[in-house]
């Protein structure tokens, strides 16, 4: 970390001030003095890696204090390693910090990861710092590790397979209409705090190793991302409007007006896990939902028909619409 | 890879055109289709991690083509790999892209990275390409790997220890005043070339594994970066301003004009391996210099007292401004 020349705000001090406490407890960081960082993996195990980045008034609506940018850059991250069923380990950071940015601005921020480190037993390992006249852009790439041929990927469903989703669908939608004013409900909090800081599944993740057979954490939405998961194992899927877990709410909502079921489940920013598993595995997935205070809720089956097709008590096909769906 | 909501430009035609390609040589990164990547590592090995974000406006000028771009982002992070003795592996691309970006561009850039995999026996696997209404920000994470416990670092200089460094020092640092228009020279292209696009000693890093006893890139500036291993190491260094080795562009310049030997040895931007061995190694280096047609000089010894110093043919000490070493 902060090899490169130091710009005028002085790389090296932040570095030193900021992150390099953050990186303390990881030997293999070695105090992000060194020209790269090293990560000792466990015996018959291998290294998970994802990359995410944020930019400013695109990713984020911009108000937000430093502390939660922070913690939603970590943690959309993280929850793309509970996907794959991966423990977190260490996460690198790329900080494009915009020339107006104080230095309070990136106390605050590394306060955020600080937090965040301890809740989810990860260290920063090494990242760069460099100045942007532009917004603000945060890069992470988190590494964690799972057994050795034991990562969840999307492709591995099968026809007959249940499909099952933890958590509740449509909060974070929902808060983002009720951010951006489109929408005006009581216990609206709830909903934008769903929104802003996701509750990454990494605890629930590594556990389903073994057992799902395809997993993927919802962010583009419930019925896209069970079309990726669809696409990448050749197999369609069926799900039932009525079965998807919604919070009271979002229940509240949908019976005033249907059309919020739509945005449900077709407007992502979720972060909780969508996965698929043989039906002979339902009784040990309803112990872990218990084991862990989790839902794990069935809504629907995994069939040879390409695409994905929800349907309503009545049978009938509901459409998603456009933004339901992407082909790619 | 690509999991986040697609931008208006469509995020996942431009992976699968341009990126995907770039990651189907390594199974592990699962086609750019999954949550994240796997990285498998030999027995008995480490991974190696490094960060370098490079930003449009500041770290390159703005005109280069976007090929020489993607190729000077990448080579940072091999060149970090390098400095540990670590053999490159993997990388991972955030890459947030302006709005006024061509599809022709990114076009350009994937091909640069193509070439630079085929170079340095590197694949893509993962990342994350986001809009930006700012300049181009690319953030590359480089994962190489290195036999347990050889990793080579900064601390770790002994007093009594030869002081080397690869190749020459201060063309890129001269060609950057030839590019800002604050030098006219003959053969200045040489120069700039070794600006615009650093040669990672990707080949000679890992080969000084168990001999060098620390080491670093020269990214700072010689002296810098000499000071870097001076103060992880808590030893002092003397180095013969006459034994830096200088191209013969630059030994040209220096007989016109001294000072410039010290932009030189402090303007930085070399990504030659600056590194330290026991006396008794000298052999061995020589050996390696042979078989590996790079010039390896003995510049200096590791001392007591701490700091880097710069000696004169005549014995006096050169003073190289506050340019030349930074604390933090």
């Amino acid at each position: 970390m902060g090899k490169r020349k130091a710009d005028r705000r002085d790389e090296f001090g932040l570095i030193a001030r900021y992150f390099a406490p953050l990186a303390a407890a990881e030997a293999g960081a070695f105090g992000l003095l060194d020209d790269a960082a090293v990560i000792t993996h466990e015996p018959g195990h291998q290294i998970v890696v994802t990359t995410d980045a944020l930019v400013g008034g695109v990713h984020f609506i911009g108000d937000e204090p430093a502390r939660d940018i922070a913690r939603k850059a970590l943690r959309v991250n993280l929850s793309d390693l509970a996907a794959m069923a991966a423990v977190p380990r260490a996460y690198s950071l790329a900080l494009a910090l915009p020339d107006e940015v104080a230095e309070d601005w990136v106390a605050d921020f590394a306060a955020g990861l600080g937090e965040d480190q301890a809740v989810f037993g990860i260290d920063l390992i090494g990242g760069d710092t460099v100045a942007t006249p532009g917004p603000l852009v945060v890069a992470i790439t988190a590494h964690g590790q799972c057994k050795e041929g034991r990562a969840v990927r999307r492709a591995g469903a099968r026809p007959g397979d249940r499909i099952y989703v933890s958590g509740t669908i449509g909060d974070a939608a929902l808060g983002l209409r009720v951010l951006r004013g489109a929408l005006v409900v009581d216990d609206g909090e709830m909903l934008t705090a769903r929104y802003r800081l996701p509750e990454p599944r990494t605890t629930l993740g590594p556990r389903l190793a073994g057992i799902a057979t395809a997993m993927i954490d919802v962010s583009d939405g419930l019925v896209a991302d069970l079309g990726h998961i669809a696409v990448a194992s050749d197999v369609g899927a069926t799900i039932r409007a009525d079965a998807i877990p919604l919070s009271r709410v979002v229940r509240r909502l949908v019976a005033a007006d249907p059309a919020h079921l739509i945005t449900a489940m077709t407007g992502g920013d979720d972060y909780e896990l969508l996965f698929t598993a043989p039906d002979d595995r339902g009784g040990e997935i309803a112990g872990l939902a218990a084991e862990l205070d989790i839902s794990l809720s069935d809504i629907g089956e995994i069939g040879r028909n390409q695409g994905v097709r929800v349907v309503a008590a009545d049978g009938e096909t509901i459409s998603t619409g456009a933004g339901g769906y992407r082909h790619f």
